[in-house]
C-alpha cells in the first residue's frame, strides 16, 4: 500500500503520496486545468528561472531578517538543484492555466519547500517547519515571481535562438562566397528585371538574418526590465524594507542577465507590452525566413521544369507513389513553423489586450506561446542550416542559360536610347522571340559596337556603382 | 447671414443650420467620431437597410396602434426616398463609432423625421409634431434596428459579390475550354510531378471558385435571422403586443428577403456569432482567391526565365524604369484585397470576442469591416475576370517542352518495375542529364514496345479512370 | 548487442534496430523534423483515420485485382490492429513536417508493412514480400490518402467536442432554471440598462452554445467530400479501373461516416477550404465561449466591491499572498484556449493560402492546429462544465439591492412621458442621488398610482411580449 | 468641346484631357485598380514624401550631369509646390494596386514631368522636353522610389501619433495628481485584491502611454535607412556614379530626418522587416490603449449597478430607447480603432511575407495599412484626450465604501498570522457577511490595539516600501 498524506486549503482536504514534492495546490491545478498536457517541466528554461527568483528572494529575505538564515539556507539550496536540473518533472501544472500564473508560482513554492523541508530532516508537507507561501514565497506574490520569472526564460531562450540564427547567417554567407560571380536573372514579381548574381542573391539572405538577430537583441533589452519586489499588484506590501533591490542584485548574479527594476510597478503588473513587442519580433523573424524558404522553394524549382538555378540537398524520398520525386521538405517544413509562429504572436495579442485593471490574467497562455515559438523557431532554423543551406548547390549552366535567353538588358538601354524607345524593342523581341541584339541592330539606332559594349557590361553586372 | 435652429438634450443645446435634416444627435456624434472619414453613406446597401427598417416598423405602429396613421404615413413616404437613393448625403456619421450603433440609429431618426416633419408641412426640428425618437424610433432600440440594418446590408451586398464571382467562374471555365487537351506538368511542392492539362488545371480554377459561391449563399442564410422587435436587450420593452411578427412581415416585403426571428431575443441582442462565421467564409474566399492569384502568377512567370507556359494580358507599362517589362499587376492587386480581406476578418473576430453582458459595443467596426471587404472583394473580382482572366493566352509550345523534357512519366513506370526500381531510373535520368526512356532502355527491364506504350499513354494523359 | 536491419532508398542506406516497425522513410522523417516533438500518435483519431484509409485501400485493391488476397489481407489484419488502438507509439514522425504529408503516409505505410510482413511469417524489413510504397501504398498517393485521413479524423473529433459543448449547454439551460425569475439589471455597454432576469442570461448562453452546436454539424459536412482514389493530384495516376468507388465504400463502413467522392479531383487535391471554413466556425465557438466566460467573470466579480451578482464553485487558492482570494480560474483558463484557438486559425489560414498549383504542400500544419483546437477547446469546455457552470450560483439578494437601487425603468416611462422628459428624470434622479419615483412624483406629470402600476410591471419584467 | 490629348506606350494609345496633369501609366492605373476608392491624395504625407525624393533626386542629377540644370530647376519647382501642398489631388491612383507601386512612381512622375513642362513653356503631355521616365525618374527605380517613399510618409506620421499620444499622457498625469490619494479597491482577475490609490492607477495609464511613445520613437529609427540610389533591384543599375549619396544628402536637408543608405541595396530592395517591426509597435499601442479603455469602461459601468468609482463625461445621448442612459462611448470608439488596428497589422504581415526574390510586389498595401493604422490612431487618441479622459471625475464616496466594504486588508494579516490562519479569517469573514476585523477579533489571535494599527496602515496604502 502506498503511503499517503493529507493537505488542507480552506476548500477542504486532499490526499497526495507521502513523499509528493507537490503539495494541495499543485494537486489542485493539476485537476482543474487538464489542457494541453503540456507541463511546466517542458521548458526547463522556466522552471530554472523560477528556482532562480526563489533563490534570489530567500537570500534578500535572509538579509532583510524576513527568513532566518537555516530557511534561507535551505531554500536556496533547493533552488540550486533545480537550476541544475533536477527535480523537473514535479513542475507539472499545465502551462496553460487559470490564475495568472498562481498555480506556476504554487507549484515552486511547494516543491521548493519540500525539497527544504527534507534537507532540513522534516517529512513533505510538514510545512509548520517550512511553509510555501509564508517561507519560500515570503515577499513576493505571483503579480511579481511570475512575469519576472518569464522574462527570465524568455531571455535565456532567446540566445540559443540568436545563435542558430547566427549559423544559417554563415551558411548563407559561406554559399554566397561559393556563388559569387554566377551571373543570372534577378526578378521582381516574378518576371525578369535585371542581371544579378547568384552570390549576391544569397548574401542578402544572410543580411536579412543578420538584422533580424540584431532586432531580437534589441527587444531583449525590454525583458530585463523586470518588477520583483512589487508583490500584490506593484504594492509592495508584505515586503521587508529593502528587501526589492537586494532581491534584484541576487536574481541578476544568479542569471547573468543585468537586470533592472521597472519604473512604476503598478503599471508593470499588469502591463504585458514588452511580451508583445519580442513577439512582434518574433513575427517579423518569421515573416522573413518564410519569405527566404519560398524563395530557395522557387530557385530550386524543377528540376527541369521550373527556374532550377539551384539545387537542394536531398534528404528523403519525396512521394509514396512517384518515384525519384525529391522535394523541398526542409524549407516546407520552416515555412510551416513561420505559420505557427505568426498564429501564436496572434494568441499572445489578444491576450494582452484582455489584461484588466490591476493585472493580465492571460499571461499564462502569452508565456506558453513566447516560449513554444521560441524553441520550434529554433529548431526549425537549426534543420534549416544543416539539412538544406549547407548543402545547396547552384547549376550554373542553367542560370546562364536563362539569362542569355533574357531580355533583362533592354533596362540598359535606356540611358543611350530612351525609355520609350527601349520598351518598344524589348516588346519586339518578345512578340518575335529574337534577341534584344538582334532587334536593335535592325533599328540601327546604336552601331553595332556601342550597342555590343553596352550589353557586355550590363550582362557582367558592371553598373556605374560596381 | 446663414438661419439656425437650436436643439437641446439633456447635455445642453447645440446650434444646426436651419434645414439640417439630421438633428442634435447626430451632430454630437459627428464631432465624437472624427475617425475614419468613411460616413455611413459610403455604403449605399446599409442606409437603404436602414430605411427599410424604419418603413417596416412605422407600418407595424400603424397597424398596433402605436402611431397615427398620419405620422406612419409620413414616415414610411420619407423611407421610401431614401430608399430610392435620396438623402444619402445626410447619413454622415463615421462608419467606426463608440455606441453599439446608437448614432447611426439616431441619425437614420433624425433625418427621417425631418424629411416627415417637412412632408407633413413643418419645419426641420419641430419635434413636437414628430419625434425621432418617441416616433421614428417607436417600439425600437438601436439593440435590435441595427443589428438588423447590418444583416439586410450584408445580405444585398452578397449578391453581386456572388455575381462576380460568377463571372470569373465562368471565364476560367471559357478558359478551360479553350486550353482542353494542352498537356503540361502537373506540379506538387514547385516539383515536377506528373503530367496533367492546361483545361483541367484552369477548370480547377472554376470549380473552386463554384464551391465558394455555394459556401457563401450557404452562410448568408444565418443572416435572414433578425432579432427586429426585441428592443432593448431582447426584452420587448416598449414594443406594442403583436408588433414584432408585423414589422418583421413588413421588412421581408420591403427587403425582398425572407426573414425570420430570432429563436432568443436576448440572445441574438448580443451575439455576433452569424457576422463570424460570414466573415470566416469571405476569409475563406480570400484565402482561395489568392492562391489562384499566386498560381497565375507562376505560370505566367518569365517570360522568359520562368515557367511561362501562360501570358496574362499586359494592362500598363510594369516599369518605371525597365523598359518592356510587363508584370501580373491585376492578380497582384488581387492578392493584396484578399489579405486585406483576412486582415479584416481579425478585427471582426477581436470586435465580436469584446462583447460585454447584453450587447456588444464593437458592433459598428464589424459592420464596417464586413461591407468593406464585400465591397473590395467584389471589385477586386471584377477586375481580374475583365483584365485578366478573359484574355489569357496559353503558351502551347512552352507546355509542350516542358513536359518533354521533365521526368514526369516516371510514375507510370512503377507499377511495372516498383516503387524502388522506378526511383533509381528517374534518380539516373536527372543526374545524367538524359531522358527517362534512354535510361530505362539501357536497363532493359522492359521492352522497347512496352515502355513505348506505357509512356505514350501517360503522356497522353490516360489513366484508368480517364 | 542490438540486431539491426539496413534499409536503403536512393539517397543511400539507414541502419534500423532489427524489429523495428519503422522503415528508412519514417526514420529520415524523424531526423529531418525535429520540431515540436508532438507525434502523430498524440492524436490517436488521426492514427485509425490513416490505418481506415489504408485498410480501405487494400480491400479495394483486392476487388480490383491491384493486390493478391493473402497480402490484402495481411494489411487489413494490421490495420484493424491499428484502428483497436495497437502500436500507435511507431507513427512517431513528427507532426509539423515538409512534405505535404508524403512523411505521415510512409510512416503508415512502412509501420502496416512491417505488421503485416511479420503475420505473413517474414521479418520487418522484408520488402520484397509485400512492399510499403508498392503494396500498402498501392493506388494511393500522400494527395489522396493524407487529406482524406485528415479528413476523418476531424470528423472523428468533432463528436466529442460537440458532446462536450452540449453538456455545458445542458449545464447552462440547468442554471436557467435554477435562476428561473431573479429580477437583475440588463446591462449594456457595461451601463445599466434595463430589467431582465438571471434566468434569462444563462438561458441565453445555453442557446448561444447550441448554435454553435449546430454550425459544428453544417461545417462537418464539408469534410465528409474526400479525394480518395485520385492518387497523384487528382489524376488517378495508376489506381486501377473501379478503385476510386469501392475504396470510397469500404472507408464508408469503416469510419461509419458517409462519404462521398469529390466532384473535380484535380481541384480537390491542392484545396484546403473545407479546413479554413471548419477553423473559421472553431474559431466562432471560440469567439462565443470567450465572451460567455467573460461575462462569467464580470458577473462573479467582488466579491465586495464588484458585480458580485453570482458566485464561481472556489476549486483552489487564488492568490500566494493574498489569503481567503478567490479567482475565477476556470473561466480563465478557457479565455485562454479560445485565444489559442484564434491564433491557431491564423496559422491555418495562412498556410492555406500558401498552396502551389497542384498541391498545398503547408497542409500538416493545418492539421496539426485543426486538431490540436478540437482537443483543447473539448478539454476547455469539459472543466468550464464540470468545474466551473453546474456550481455557480445565485446571489439573489445582491440581485435585488442592485436592481432597486438602479434607475433603469427609466425606459418604461418614455411611452408615458416621452423621451425627452424621461432623460430629464433619470438625469436629476442620478444627479441627485434619489430614486425615479421621488423625482416622478415631483414632477407631477404622472399620477401616484399610474407611475406605481408602471414601474411596478416593468420591475416584474412584464412587458407586453411577456 | 473639351480638348483632348493622345498619349501611347506599348500596349496602345489613350485619349486624355489636354490639360491632365497626370499622363497615360497613371490613366491606366486608374481603370486598372478602381478598388477602394482611396487615393494617393488620402495621405498628404506620401504625396509630399514623393514629391521630396524626386526634388532630391533631380538635386542630386543635377549635380552629376544625368539631367540639364533647366530641366532639373523645373523638376524641383514643380516638387516644391506639391510639397507646399498643391496638385495633390491629381495623386489618383488607388492606395491598393498591383504593380509594387510602380503606378504609384508613374504617378508621381508624370504629374511632376507635365508641371515642369508647363514651366518650362511647353504643354502637358509634351515629353519631347521633358520625359517623365527619362527625366523625372532618372537613375530611380519604383524599387528605391517607392519604399524611400513609404518610409518618409511613415516617419512624417508618426510625429503627431507621438504627440498626440503625449497628450494623453499628460491627461493621464494629470488626472492621477487630481486623484491622489483617493484610497479604493486594488483588483487582480476582477477580483478584490489590496488596497492602492485611484491617482496611482491613473498614473500607471500615464506610464505606460509613455513607454508606448518610447517604443515608437525607437522602431522609427528602423525607417531612416532608405534604399534610394539602389534604383532597380539594388543593382544602381542607371543611376550615375556618386548619385545615390548626393541624392540622400538632398532628401535629408529636404525632409528634415537624418537618412542613411541601407547596408546592402538588393537585400533592402525586396525586404519589408523594418515595416513589420513598425506596425507589430503600433499593434503594441493598439493593444495597451485598448486595455486602458477596458479599464476606464470597467472602472466608470454603472452607474449604480457596476463599480463606479469614476465618471466619464456625457457626450452624447447613450441610447434610442432607454433615456437617460449614458455610455462611455469615446473609449469604445478607441477599442475599435485598436482592433482595426491589430486587423492592420495581419494584412500586413501577409503582405509582407508574400515578398517574392527581388522585390515585394504587395508593399502598397503595407503602405496603405501602415499609413491608415496612423492615422486613426492619431483621431482616436485625440478624441480620447479632449472628449474622455481631461474630465473624468473621481466618485470618492463609492471608491471609499467599496474599500471600507471589502475584505482586501486579509493580506496585511499575513505576515502576523500566516498565510493559512489569515485565508481562514477572510474566508469566514466573506461566509458570513461580516468584516475582517470582526472575525479577527474573534479569535483573539491578535490583540484589538495591534490588528488596529495594522489594517490601519494597511488601508492607508502604507507599506514598508512608501
Amino acid at each position: 500500500m502506498h503511503a499517503t498524506r493529507a493537505e488542507r486549503d480552506t476548500i477542504g482536504q486532499l490526499d497526495l503520496p507521502a513523499d509528493s514534492l507537490h503539495g494541495i495546490q499543485t494537486e489542485r491545478a493539476r485537476q482543474n486545468f487538464p489542457i494541453t498536457g503540456v507541463p511546466l517541466s517542458h521548458f526547463p528554461a522556466l522552471v530554472r528561472a523560477l528556482a532562480m527568483v526563489k533563490s534570489a528572494a530567500a537570500r534578500a529575505n535572509a538579509e532583510t531578517g524576513g527568513l532566518t538564515p537555516d530557511k534561507a539556507a535551505a531554500i536556496t539550496a533547493a533552488c540550486a538543484e533545480i537550476i541544475a536540473g533536477q527535480h523537473h518533472a514535479h513542475f507539472s501544472v499545465d502551462m496553460i492555466q487559470g490564475g495568472a500564473g498562481t498555480s506556476t508560482n504554487m507549484n515552486a513554492n511547494e516543491v521548493i519547500a519540500n525539497l527544504a523541508l527534507m534537507r532540513m530532516g522534516h517529512r513533505p508537507g510538514d510545512y509548520a517547519h517550512l511553509h510555501p507561501n509564508d517561507d519560500v514565497n515570503h515577499g513576493q506574490s505571483t503579480n511579481d515571481v511570475y512575469p519576472t520569472a518569464i522574462r527570465l526564460a524568455v531571455l535565456a531562450s532567446t540566445a540559443p535562438l540568436c545563435e542558430a540564427l547566427h549559423r544559417v547567417q554563415q551558411a548563407f554567407d559561406e554559399r554566397a562566397q561559393a556563388f559569387d560571380g554566377i551571373a543570372k536573372v534577378g526578378r521582381t514579381q516574378l518576371q525578369d528585371a535585371v542581371p544579378m548574381s547568384l552570390g549576391v542573391e544569397f548574401a542578402s539572405f544572410a543580411v536579412t538574418v543578420g538584422e533580424d538577430i540584431d532586432r531580437l537583441r534589441d527587444v531583449s533589452r525590454l525583458l530585463t526590465e523586470v518588477n520583483l519586489g512589487g508583490t500584490a499588484i506593484g504594492t509592495c506590501v508584505n515586503a521587508e524594507p529593502g528587501y526589492a533591490p537586494l532581491a534584484l542584485r541576487c536574481l541578476s548574479e544568479l542569471s547573468g542577465f543585468e537586470l533592472s527594476q521597472a519604473g512604476h510597478l503598478v503599471e508593470a503588473s499588469s502591463d504585458l507590452g514588452a511580451f508583445v513587442t519580442y513577439s512582434g519580433v518574433l513575427k517579423r523573424v518569421a515573416v522573413k525566413l518564410s519569405k527566404i524558404c519560398n524563395d530557395l522553394r522557387l530557385l530550386s524549382s524543377g528540376p527541369r521544369a521550373g527556374i532550377g538555378e539551384i539545387t537542394l540537398p536531398a534528404v528523403q524520398a519525396g512521394s509514396s507513389i512517384m518515384p525519384g520525386k525529391v522535394n523541398p521538405v526542409i524549407p516546407e517544413v520552416v515555412n510551416q513553423v513561420c505559420y505557427q509562429v505568426i498564429g501564436n504572436d496572434l494568441t499572445i495579442t489578444m491576450a494582452a489586450e484582455a489584461g484588466q485593471l490591476q493585472l493580465n490574467a492571460m499571461e499564462p497562455v502569452v508565456a506558453y506561446n513566447l516560449l513554444e515559438s521560441i524553441r520550434i523557431l529554433k529548431n526549425a532554423v537549426e534543420v534549416l542550416t544543416e539539412k538544406c543551406v549547407t548543402g545547396i548547390t547552384a547549376n550554373e549552366d542553367r542560370c546562364a542559360a536563362l539569362l542569355d535567353n533574357s531580355l533583362v538588358l533592354a533596362t540598359a538601354l535606356a540611358p543611350h536610347l530612351g525609355y520609350d524607345a527601349a520598351a518598344a524593342i524589348a516588346k519586339e523581341a518578345l512578340a518575335s522571340g529574337r534577341s534584344l541584339r538582334a532587334v536593335l541592330e535592325e533599328t540601327g539606332k546604336l552601331s553595332a559596337d556601342k550597342s555590343d559594349k553596352i550589353l557586355r557590361n550590363a550582362a557582367m553586372l558592371k553598373g556605374p556603382e560596381h
